[in-house]
């Protein structure tokens, strides 16, 4: 069910319908829209009788949700919305964003050289994961606390937004101090507990379509977040598992426009993941922007050979800078842009 | 690294080499065999220098091991293991080990009147789930502690063992003190947090194959749960995602002989999720046991049109009945059992 | 839409019904069944008018068929299809039908040596490929009519009945003067130019599941059949393409029980082409016996490692044997029976 | 095996190479390249002895293929393929390939009226299917050689180049006579009988990429074709079969650089086929030429929702202009260009 406030509803009147709902023993999910708000109602069983809503002040009318989701859906909100990070940053807008880093953390060192290049193309966010969900229990499972506080410096220094993954609800919690953007990844996109958890944080949550997630099945994932009240969810696809040998996973990306169809939230593509190849990322990211997608997910190491997760998808620094001039130049068929190259970086000149 | 002992060491030397493998900065995990005991080396990030080992008394040899995983294959321990639940009730055994209930514990009323069906139909171990994954927020979600207290009734009254799941770590805490077996479900497969929590749990873990998991990932994912020292682990296999749509899920049968041929550990088929489809369950659970499962994971529910989840896959008790009698002739042809029916409940005739 | 007859119809009447259905610009298939006949009509673009029908003598009454096929589904004929071999040999009834040979005919020595074997270990029924579909235009592509020639005479000496491949309606031509059994394979299942030419034979034929077939498009394939005169048409499920990579296909054997609830057709499982390993040929046709197939089709050769093709999901003759053992026993279960090894030959003895 | 002759190696050595080869039972391909000629060898079951080759005149040298496929791989000719229509119009070269019009030729009305809008929104190609192949025999299967001759006036009339699908050998005989180039569907991919025929046609073949075919698998089916001497083939990606149910099929455009990367063959992307939903075709089309495609294969129908076979998929010749418009501004960045619409033609001006 979903209560449509009239275009003039007070602040108040909203206020007093949320009470209502909740009165009713229901959750009440007020969500402003460029003319009216509309105010989701969660927590019922079964149909809300909408006789003591409708005749409230302010409420225009009562409909009822056709899909399993509903925060999530364009009925509740029918403009596309766009998580505001500060600073001028923004994933959802007219700019596209772009984050990038190495998969990994792995070093001061590392993170900064990283950093330094991508914020010299252009980049406004930064990625690399502090906790890594490993197939193998013997792999590098990353630095931890360590690696938040690296990510935490390069905020510091190079201005960048910082985007890293929880992999449990006690690393989130260490994360949501340090981040920008809480990473929920593709295999722990089902970890209801962990979504549930991340509902409740007042960071915005990138979550990651699963391998074998069907468009349903990730939209009710986001809805868990937002149910929990936390509206600012960036969805993301990561390639799924196919049959296809060519690929690590198969990158799919008509799911963007079917998203954008049924959902407001902004979807990025990370075709670093998507492809597993380092030499298909670039051709990957021009087809991400050009089918419509709010941004991508970059993987960059100035030294992928001695990369301690990855590598072998993660590319160079001047790929990285070559991937936003072409993607630059797709975004503005779209009417959409890229943050121009720092100017001010004598060295920033590749091809 | 594998440490295999001689066939006569001592107690004492084996704890030495452990010693001497903590000493050297890893972790030693000695696993009795038939005739001898391996003992493997997790914790190192390269290869191990054997030299120190090999000339501790009692030690074989040191033998490299060729996959990524380690504890979970034939490498370290040649004969099954059969996990003991204890009064006779053993998964991986001669004797198969069918485990039988409702999707979600509902109520006492429910959980006894189906307990009492299957335990008289032969059943020995009862599922239920009191914490359930559910795809959406706003579905039941199990009734949690409340729940758990009914399976513990359940085995009081009926002497069942009781599987069911734990979907983080706090309602892991809470399984490990109902449950004789904690399961953890496909979703959570690469739970790799939960995992680690599960691996360091005195209960046996039964973990169930993700929807888009390949054998080595699956292999892996048991490996977390050895690794932290729990090497009470049965593997389940609930079928994959694929584009076929005439079931819910595709059954793969050929992973049993797959996984007995890499590793020691029981696997079961769960015919219910596999398929998602009542009239399906009968007949793959006969192929289950005929391609040489070690048991069955069967919902079965008094009331299916009134079940809270699940119910158009869970059959009926006198279903259930015929599947124990048809499973146990095929048992029969591969030299196994299946306990008979209560000669005590003169209701017991179906066909 | 579907003219059911009369029980006491006499094919006068029958006749007469057909003749008018030809009238009205349709094509009739009369399919006799247990207890009456019914009359299934193709070739019209949308719905028939009954009227013109129900009134002739011997209709009990007109019934839309409401599945897109008509010919295959349990509407037009309540009971199974077996498809009469002759000499005894049946495939569909109670005796399960065992195919059993080498992927290609390579010579008439190996033909013979393995055809001695597989007679030898009860089967009735002969495979071997004269005409090869092969991935690559530089593999061998089979003996071509030489091979059928081969063929033939296994049939002399042996008493086998054939099967074997076409590939296209030049090898068709050819394949149905020789084969008792015309099979099509799965890269052909929706060659609807090969189905056609094969409805029109006077040869049953063996319609083997594409790699990615949905049940519908199989049974849709199944149907291209039947709509030409076929009617003996013998589904065969061989394995479908996924991301598993454990075994070559994904041997889908919840098919087996599907196909029987919707088709009157009889199905057969490929366990060596649906595994590609030889080790898990065993295990998966007691498997496929188990869940209910009418039959397998075996791979079978006396030197695997020398085989021109497929050597390595091909079988000894000794572990054939063994298997025909063990499906003797798994189709007793289900009150089905496999042919006695022949116990003339006193070195027929193996575990 | 492969003999690469020196650049100015004369057109008589290069027929005494070829000679040489046919006299040691093999058959030879010479691919002429930009600086210099390769000839294939095929036909050879294990390694061709180079000695004798190596010392005829004008030879460099003799190198292995080291990929099961020759004559479609970078190793045996390194620059792209272009196959020349005539006309000016090319498919491969720099500028792309448009090809437009319905699923299904239905009457001379419908394709004029298509063919005129796709003809000046810029399309210098026409699209229509004669022969059908169709999941349903019951189903429209296209007006046959009638078709053919409604796409000969259509190139007649409009100057648009003919593609149209050949379903078996009989129907290529018409086809051939008819078309500029001989589609081979998704279905028939690994028909090898018709991708021999095919093989031996004077006209180029467009081959598309069956449902669930690997990359090696497409490029060896392409490669029957080189194989019987037809080297002007061009491939086409039109979606794989995968668990995802947002979009008919998966469209996996990651193929199209991993086979610029291996073969110099030029590919398409039918968006209509890849997505089966009208509303993805748009970006799915910038995606495809953004990733790198040399052109693309869209459904265009004037009254979509009575068409007789794909409506659904099919968009409005109003949505082809302005895919034209978009396809165009993102070729420009990639260095490509797509012919401009007829200036003659006022209407044509939408967004």
């Amino acid at each position: 069910m979903l209560v449509m406030m009239q275009a003039h509803a007070t602040e108040e009147e909203i206020r007093a319908v949320c009470r209502k709902i909740e009165e009713l023993g229901y959750r009440a999910h007020p969500i402003p829209g460029a003319t009216r708000t509309a105010i989701g109602i969660t927590g019922n069983a079964g149909p809300v009788d909408s006789s003591a809503l409708e005749a409230l002040a302010g409420v225009a009318e009562c409909i009822a949700v056709s899909k399993p989701y509903k925060l999530v859906g364009r009925e509740v909100k029918e403009e596309d919305t766009a998580v505001d990070l500060g600073d001028g940053v923004c994933i959802g807008g007219v700019e596209l964003a772009i984050i990038a880093g190495p998969c990994a953390i792995e070093s001061r060192e590392q993170a900064f050289a990283i950093a330094a290049a991508v914020r010299a193309a252009g980049a406004r966010l930064f990625r690399g994961g502090a906790y890594k969900p490993r197939t193998s229990p013997y792999s590098f499972q990353g630095l931890g606390e360590k690696g938040l506080e690296i990510l935490a410096a390069v905020r510091a220094k190079f201005g960048l937004k910082i985007v890293t993954e929880a992999i449990d609800n006690e690393s989130l919690e260490q994360v949501e101090q340090y981040a920008d953007v809480i990473q929920i990844g593709a295999r722990n996109m089902q970890n209801f507990s962990l979504l549930k958890r991340a509902g409740r944080s007042s960071k915005p949550v990138l979550l990651k379509r699963g391998l074998s997630a069907t468009l349903d099945e990730f939209l009710m994932a986001a809805e868990y977040i937002l149910a929990e009240g936390n509206y600012n969810v960036i969805l993301c696809e990561r390639g799924v598992r196919t049959f296809a040998d060519h690929t690590r996973n198969t990158l799919d990306l008509s799911v963007i426009p079917a998203v954008k169809r049924l959902s407001h939230l902004p979807i990025l593509v990370d075709p670093s993941h998507g492809t597993g190849r380092r030499e298909k990322v670039l051709p990957l990211s021009r087809a991400a922007i050009a089918v419509g997608a709010d941004g991508l997910l970059v993987e960059v190491h100035h030294q992928p050979d001695q990369a301690l997760s990855d590598g072998y998808q993660s590319i160079l620094p001047a790929h990285f800078e070559q991937l936003m001039d072409e993607v630059r130049q797709i975004a503005a068929v779209l009417h959409r842009s890229v943050p121009a190259p720092e100017a001010r970086t004598p060295a920033v000149k590749t091809r």
